[in-house]
C-alpha cells in the first residue's frame, strides 16, 4: 500500500477533479503491476496497473490489488473499475479508504464482494486521506479544502508600512509555494494583491501540464482589465454587485464574472466556497493579503495555513491577517500543528484549525 | 567523544562559571572512568574519571583521555587538570575543542605534549562549542551569551492589548523554559514585566541545586520592594540614575543596585552586558517584554532567539519585539534558524543573529 501511495503521488497535478489514487498488483509476494489515475476521462489507476501487468507479461488472475480508494462502482467519464476487476478475475483487492463518493459510498467493495473477491480495507487510511484531503473535502462537505498560503519574518511581519513584501522569504520557499500551487485546483486572491501586486498567479516554478483555476475576490470589480491575473483568459472575478458595462470588459478579457453578495455588500466568502465545490474544486490554494485572508479566517473558510516563516525580524510591520483584538485569551482561534520542515532558510509550518 | 558529552551534559545546571566538560577514560577499546565537572571548587571532569577509573580496579597508565576541553593548566580554585593527567600516566589526550581561557588557551594541550603524551583536538568540535556557548562567549568576547525568550500565537501575538498573556503557550513549553532558566546564570527582564506579572524568575519546574541570579533593568528604579523577584534576596537591580533613598529601602531587601547609565537617561544594555561577563554570567536568559525585548535589539546585546509558537491566532495584538518601522526590507534583521522542535503542541524554534 505504501507503494502504492507513492504512485498515487505520480497524479499530484494532473488527476484533478478526480481523486489521485495509485494501484499495485502483486502475485505471490512479487509485484507485476503498478499504476496511477490518468488525467480526467483517461484510464484510472486500477486499469493501468492490470495493463501493465499484461504489459510485463502476467496473468492478474487470482492476484491481490492494492489501491489506496475504494474502486469506483459507477460510470463517469470513463466505465467502472470494480467491474474491471471482476471482469479480470482478480482475488483480493486491499483498499486504503472508502471512497466519501455519495455514487460509490462501499458500492465499489460491495460489487467486488458480491463476484467472490476478498475484501480489505482501512489500511493507511491516514496516509490516504492526506493524499485526497481536497476530494474528501468536497464529496463529504460540498466544498474545497481550503489553505492559505503566507511568508512572514519570524516577529509575523508579512510586508512593510510602505507596502513592501517582496521577498521575505527564499527562492526555495517560493518554488516550493508554486508546488502547493500546481496540486490545487484553483488558487484565490483579492483585489488588494492584485493592485498592490499584480500577480499572474499561475504555475511556473514547477511543470506542470495544467494550470489551476484563477479566481479574483473584487466585491466593487475594480480590476483593471489589464491586470496579469486576467491573461490567457479564464479567470473567474467574483463580485459584490453587479455591474453590466465592467463585466462586459471583463468577459472581452475571457474573464468569467459572477455575483455573490452578503449582507453587507461584500462577496460572500462562504457562498464562494459552495460554488467552487460545484466546480469541482478539490484544493483551493488562497495567496491573498492582510484584509482578505482575515476575512476568510472569521467566515471560517479556511482548513489550514500553510505559513512560511522566513529567519528575519521586521520589526513594526504589517501582520499575516486582519482578526480584531480579542478581551480574552479563550477567543483566539486554536490550531493545531501539522507539520514543520526547513524548506532552504525558512520553515514551512502547516497548521489546522481545530 | 559523543559519550563525554553526554557527560558533560550532566553539568548543565551546575558547573557554572566553570565550563560543561565530560571525560572518558579507554583502555583497548573498553571504558574505564567516566566522570563531569563538579560544582565551582570541587573537581574538573578528567579528574573525576581518573577516581572512577581507580574505583573500578583500573590502572589509567597508558589509557587515552577523551576530554570535552582542553584540559586547563593554571591553578584556579583547583590545581591544574594537565599536571593531573601527566602525574597518572595518561597516554593520549583527545580533546574536542581548545579552551579559550586566555589562562589557558593551548597550554594545557601543550603542557601534555611536552610530557610526551600524544595529543588530538578538534573531535565533535561543534558539540562542544554548543556545549559551552556562553562560556566561550564570555571568554572571547567578555560577555554572556545572550538568549531572548518569548512566547507567541503563530500569528506573533504576545499579550493582548488589555495586557492578558497567560498562558498564550502549553504547561509543556513552559516547563522547558524553566530548563533554559536552570542553565543560564542569569535571568533578566525589565520593570514593564516586574509591574504586569510580578514574576518570581526563578527555575520552579525542573530541579536543579542553583537558582541563577536575577537582573532587573529598571531605569527609574520604580520597582516595588515587595516584588516577589527580589524575594531571598540577591537580585541585581540595573538603574539609570542614583536614588539613595530607593537604593537603600532595596538593599534592605537584599538586592544589590548598580546604575549603568547612557547618553539618553535609559540603562546602558551594553555596558549592562560586560558588567554581567564580569560577574561570570556564562549564559544570561532574558524574559522580558515587549519593550525591553526590542531595546536588547536594537543594541545588538542578543544572539539568539529562543520562540515558542503556540497552535493559535491572536489578530490584533502586542507583538513580540518593540522594533521601530523599516523603509526598506534590506534593514531587516537576519537570523538563521538553529534548531527547531516540538514541545507538546507547541513549536520551539532557536534563531541566531547573525
Amino acid at each position: 500500500m505504501a507503494l502504492a501511495l507513492q504512485w498515487a503521488a505520480r497524479g499530484m497535478y494532473t488527476t484533478t477533479p478526480n481523486p489521485r489514487v495509485g494501484c499495485v498488483i502483486v502475485r505471490d509476494g512479487q509485484v507485476i503491476g503498478e499504476g496511477f489515475t490518468q488525467p480526467p476521462g483517461q484510464a484510472h489507476a486500477e486499469i493501468q496497473a492490470m495493463a501493465d501487468a499484461v504489459r510485463r507479461g502476467h496473468d492478474v488472475r487470482g492476484a491481490t490489488a492494492y489501491v489506496t480508494l475504494e474502486p469506483c462502482s459507477h460510470f463517469g467519464r470513463t466505465p467502472p473499475c470494480a467491474d474491471a476487476l471482476i471482469r479480470a478475475g482478480i482475488g483480493r483487492v486491499v483498499a486504503a479508504l472508502r471512497d466519501p463518493n455519495p455514487l460509490v459510498a462501499g458500492q465499489g467493495l460491495a460489487r467486488l464482494q458480491a463476484a467472490g473477491i476478498q475484501v480489505t480495507s482501512g489500511v493507511l487510511e491516514d496516509e490516504a486521506r492526506e493524499m485526497n484531503i481536497g476530494f474528501l473535502s468536497r464529496m463529504q462537505r460540498g466544498r474545497p479544502w481550503v489553505r492559505l498560503k503566507t511568508a512572514a519574518s519570524l516577529d509575523g511581519g508579512t510586508s512593510l508600512h510602505n507596502g513592501r513584501s517582496q521577498w521575505i522569504t527564499s527562492s526555495q520557499a517560493r518554488d516550493d509555494g508554486h508546488a502547493w500551487r500546481a496540486r490545487a485546483c484553483a488558487i484565490l486572491t483579492g483585489i488588494g494583491t492584485v493592485q498592490l501586486d499584480d500577480p499572474q498567479l499561475n504555475v511556473r516554478a514547477v511543470e506542470t501540464p495544467r494550470q489551476p483555476l484563477r479566481v479574483v475576490v473584487d466585491s466593487g470589480l475594480q480590476i483593471d482589465p489589464a491586470a496579469r491575473v486576467l491573461a490567457g483568459g479564464g479567470t473567474l472575478v467574483v463580485a459584490a454587485r453587479p455591474d453590466p458595462q465592467k463585466e462586459s470588459l471583463l468577459r472581452e478579457r475571457g474573464a468569467e464574472v459572477i455575483v455573490l453578495p452578503n449582507a453587507h455588500g461584500k462577496v460572500d466568502l462562504a457562498a464562494l466556497m459552495e460554488e467552487l465545490g460545484r466546480r469541482q474544486v478539490n484544493e483551493l490554494h488562497v495567496e491573498a493579503g492582510f484584509k482578505l485572508n482575515g476575512s476568510l479566517i472569521r467566515e471560517n473558510c479556511v482548513d489550514e495555513l500553510l505559513v512560511y516563516l522566513a529567519p528575519s525580524l521586521l520589526g513594526d510591520a504589517q501582520g499575516m491577517f486582519a482578526l480584531p483584538a480579542l478581551d480574552d485569551l479563550g477567543q483566539r482561534r486554536r490550531l493545531s500543528f501539522h507539520q514543520v520542515e526547513q524548506i532552504g532558510p525558512d520553515l514551512r509550518i502547516l497548521a489546522r484549525f481545530i
